[in-house]
């Protein structure tokens, strides 16, 4: 298969590319029963969504997703649930300034290496517009998540560029188009997009992602370890760099008495683990970070080669977010609900009604 | 499933634990015709093993391993390579201390939940030994890729706590217990080894991994992107807690102007991807660097739980690595190989004779 | 997941109900560059279609299909291809007699079983509408097949209820409604029809299927055999009861002598296998039988339960063919063509370019 | 992958050539907490084990299985399953004549040009010897069914050659060398065998399997029906050419009044369906019936080619059954487990306790 697919037993397969007829996806192995409207999912969508502050790509897609089937009165019926997003606001723009040339940054030589062709219209198929299909599927997964099992998943943003976010109130991170756990850093953020965009120039991001209510037990021993999965479905966000679960990269310098975690009666005494331990969670809040590369697409001239392999000068014009990684936020929740409903149905499968199999 | 294959035209499944009679695996899918003997597979074996320095564990595992199929004549036939290391040094000690405890930082805890029952001796399935059949396949892989392709996988050690390994020189790597790229650096390491035994204490890695000469065109756009796929196989390393490629962590920070890597006739101008661009390679060496935690056994008394519920106190002893992080170095590799392979045939597979199919 | 995939390297994934909104299906690692528009698909489906003769279902579906992404510039771009089909003659009719009964030989009783809910509308998932998407799928597959390798893939009706059709005359096949292959009965199969139609029943069929052309090695010796995956994707075709591949049933009565199929330096002399051995293609063409079984929608009453367990009597309405069988010739030629396509792109994965990968 | 593994959650690999070292497999997914010792393995395998009765070949393979792994104190432990079963009777035996020439009816030419290299010794990986190690994984699935679901799995000889068993007594299925459920026929069939073995010449046969007691609900609905995973596992047994569930072949003929299963309070009043609707179980006894063709290992001689071209004449010496088909046996009974289990916990992963979900 050409990697369409994740998951093994809720699993999601996409097509589309970013100005084809239509993006879509199919969600296999949905619970029987769960209610579900295009309004459930279109929640999500929203909030990914370019065009909504001066913050973001001014690219205005309605993104209005469309239930094709394994839905009928209401419920999930246990059967495929087809999703659809038609492409509206595709310019019929002329992309001959890109057509041949492979843009620093961007997946174009690696396509066209590998396929000996591509299309070139606003990324294709490497487009983060792709992503929009992974929120509706990921919408479906953290409704399962949230009414069966109280899981909640949410993320937020940890850095942009040089800016770190220490403190975390979730209370403010969805007022804010930043998704910024603290309001107060709101106008920085706006000033270093602004100069940004006058310097023409890009910036990366390190995004925040945590799982609430997890049951113990999700996760398997050895290569679908929980963490694994994760950092797959992480990693397979567009422009993600690295990932680090719990104390990550800290980790490295603890020693064993600092790192691992201790328990008493009332429960573990820290979270270094991140929630896992051995492939499986423990009943701890899941934490990862995740760094996410600068926006490649800038109007700063850069150098590069063409089809013919003659160096060529590429700046790219466009509606293009300064820090695409803030955009990221809803993607990076969609793709851990994901991962966690897929394995809380492996676990239920091969172990049933175990304490961890609930 | 649960979750002991990988890959998926190479594949490779295991089972296996600690203390139990073999450790073994099946490697599915392997090219016939390449030329494999059970040394080919021992020399790795060999690097990975214990009780070869008196700074990893002092455990003596011959780690003999038999290949029990697939080769015929001294070639692979194509068909499954069953492989089986039997496990020698199981000392009949007596487990009575930890059968019903949950030590921190293990699987302990999340065994028992998951399963309702545990192997407990030596860790079971959650052992670090279970990756002996991860090398041994790995050294499959990798004879495979060097061969046919010219592709070389290393790894080395780029911080052990706070010693960070600047320089990196490949040629003294194998010389030394630490894996390390600075050779003047290792009575440093040997020092803090010492302390850490002294203290009954363990402290945590940075491995860095890299592949050269891995062809352009390996990886699938969405989901199983190369970097994806290999970012799960690292994640799956016993006791790793973060996966960066190329700039990892560092691309938060980086401009988009910085982080791009440019190219002009000769290539690429700088490899901040660290080989992969949407998921795909670039042709450039992969690069990744890994963050693994401290050894969770330490003799320094540590409270946790029974499986009653009572609080007690643990303290382990036995033969363990102060820094576990050392010995992952041929696992790293190894794991490595394994994706790059199996994406080295998906891409044959769909791609043919392209020249990132090559 | 739910059982909506099928293949590994070259895999279609299909949703959709019977009067839901859309059907629709993913193909995922067609190999780029394949000349491909809408009208090489719909050329299949329109042979798929009901309501073309008056012997198969009055249905009026236009069936019209719609590529979502994956090929550009009138080739395959390597990145799954999203197919739709709006279903557009859904009668908004009065399910009500139906809704809460079980009609004999249908899936509703473990539809109902299984998920504790279903689409009643038309069979939901369970109508033999589904398989238009497989048709366009695995047209396809047939294009590349035929344009890359010279395989051929047709099968034709041989035998409806009593009536055997001795003679194979390919000319014919495609110029009757009943896909004869021997046009001198098509009468008789016209007055078969009519007869059932005026009994208010319906009646099984046999369908003969071969593949032409198909290389040497594609398939793989244990589970994945060729005409294991060939025969599960067969009867995965609703109303399917029976595969036999080559002499199928007839080996039980064949003596050894007879059975296998000698060689000689013009090639095999006989083809009793059918044209795998061990599990892999000889060369020969692949040959198979289906055994489809009567429509079960018919109008004579029959004995059956509602939910509540009560017993009833249901009579079925509607547009339906008095034998379901003989709209199943392309279904069984698509299905047939994923699978060589897949197997045929496994192999060239794993074995390259040796004489059987080609 | 070399489509060395079957099952999704319940998934067995396996491995190993006829006169290579071992044969073996991982059982990945068993739920914890299922008694287990060899001897519930070890009874299943001694009823496959040829050398028991004169009817069967001659080779004396001891065939005792180990497990190695997944087993902890008596109980599985929910982690993989390693077993293997070394081989012992390999006779040191000269294979020169056999080496470069193609037996008919056999794999022998297939595997060469696939892979361009065969193991020659005893059919390798094609050695019916094989399927040792798939009874040893039936075994385990068929102890789960029965003690958690009291599931019952059996087979029985339909048909040797032209002797069809019409009578259809189970109690004395395991009593005759045959498992002929009518053991007045026994000579008859004893005499056929001695016939053969005169006229150095083989025959094929057709073997029933059911299971009773199989719950309602498991399959899936599109291409992972039961009856098609069924039918392919099924297929997958060497020398099978013809898979028939329910009414099978003589759906053909039966009219819909005939064949769909009417139902009243009491349940199912008839059983054409073969205890499955729409790829979902009904409840119902799953019934099927399979062909085997005739051992291709014969002595009379017969035309062939050898690897340089040449025609040959081949005649088959050794200990070789007349008729495969009734060791095939057990492995069906075998087969038929692995796929209910899979499917079992497949449905309890997606549909937890739903009815058909237990």
């Amino acid at each position: 298969m050409a990697g369409n697919s994740i998951g093994e037993l809720f699993r999601l397969t996409t097509f589309g590319e970013s100005h084809g007829p239509a993006l879509g996806g199919v969600v296999d192995g949905c619970p029987p029963g769960l209610a579900l409207t295009v309004e459930d999912i279109q929640q999500d969508l929203d909030r990914r969504r370019p065009g909504q502050s001066r913050y973001t790509s001014q690219r205005r897609e309605t993104d209005e997703v469309e239930i094709l089937s394994g839905v009928f009165e209401g419920e999930t019926t246990g059967t495929s649930i087809g999703l659809m997003i038609r492409n509206t606001d595709q310019r019929s723009k002329d992309y001959s300034d890109i057509r041949g040339k492979f843009r620093p940054g961007h997946a174009d030589y690696t396509y066209w290496a590998k396929y000996g062709r591509r299309d070139y219209r606003g990324g294709g198929r490497a487009s983060a517009r792709e992503t929009a299909i992974r929120v509706a599927a990921g919408a479906i997964a953290r409704k399962y998540l949230r009414e069966s099992l109280g899981v909640q998943v949410r993320a937020c943003l940890e850095a942009m560029g040089d800016i770190r976010i220490e403190r975390r109130d979730w209370s403010g991170v969805e007022d804010n188009p930043f998704f910024s756990p603290d309001p107060d850093r709101v106008p920085e953020l706006e000033q270093a997009i602004d100069r940004l965009r006058k310097e023409g120039d890009s910036v990366g991001a390190q995004i925040h992602v945590e799982a609430q209510g997890v049951p113990v037990g999700l996760g398997e021993p050895v290569f679908d370890r929980l963490e694994a999965d994760w950092g797959k479905a992480l990693m397979a966000i567009n422009a993600v760099k690295g990932v680090a679960v719990g104390a990550g990269f800290q980790s490295v310098t603890q020693k064993g008495s600092e790192h691992g975690d201790e328990m008493d009666a009332s429960g573990f005494l820290s979270n270094n683990a991140g929630g896992v331990l051995g492939g499986i969670s423990t009943g701890q809040p899941l934490t990862a970070s995740i760094a996410i590369k600068a926006t490649s697409s800038i109007v700063t001239p850069r150098r590069s080669l063409d089809i013919e392999g003659n160096e060529v000068s590429i700046a790219t014009k466009g509606r293009h977010d300064p820090c695409v990684g803030i955009r990221a936020v809803p993607i990076v929740e969609a793709m851990t609900a994901l991962v966690l409903m897929d394995h809380y149905l492996r676990n239920r499968g091969q172990c049933g009604l175990r304490r961890g199999g609930q």
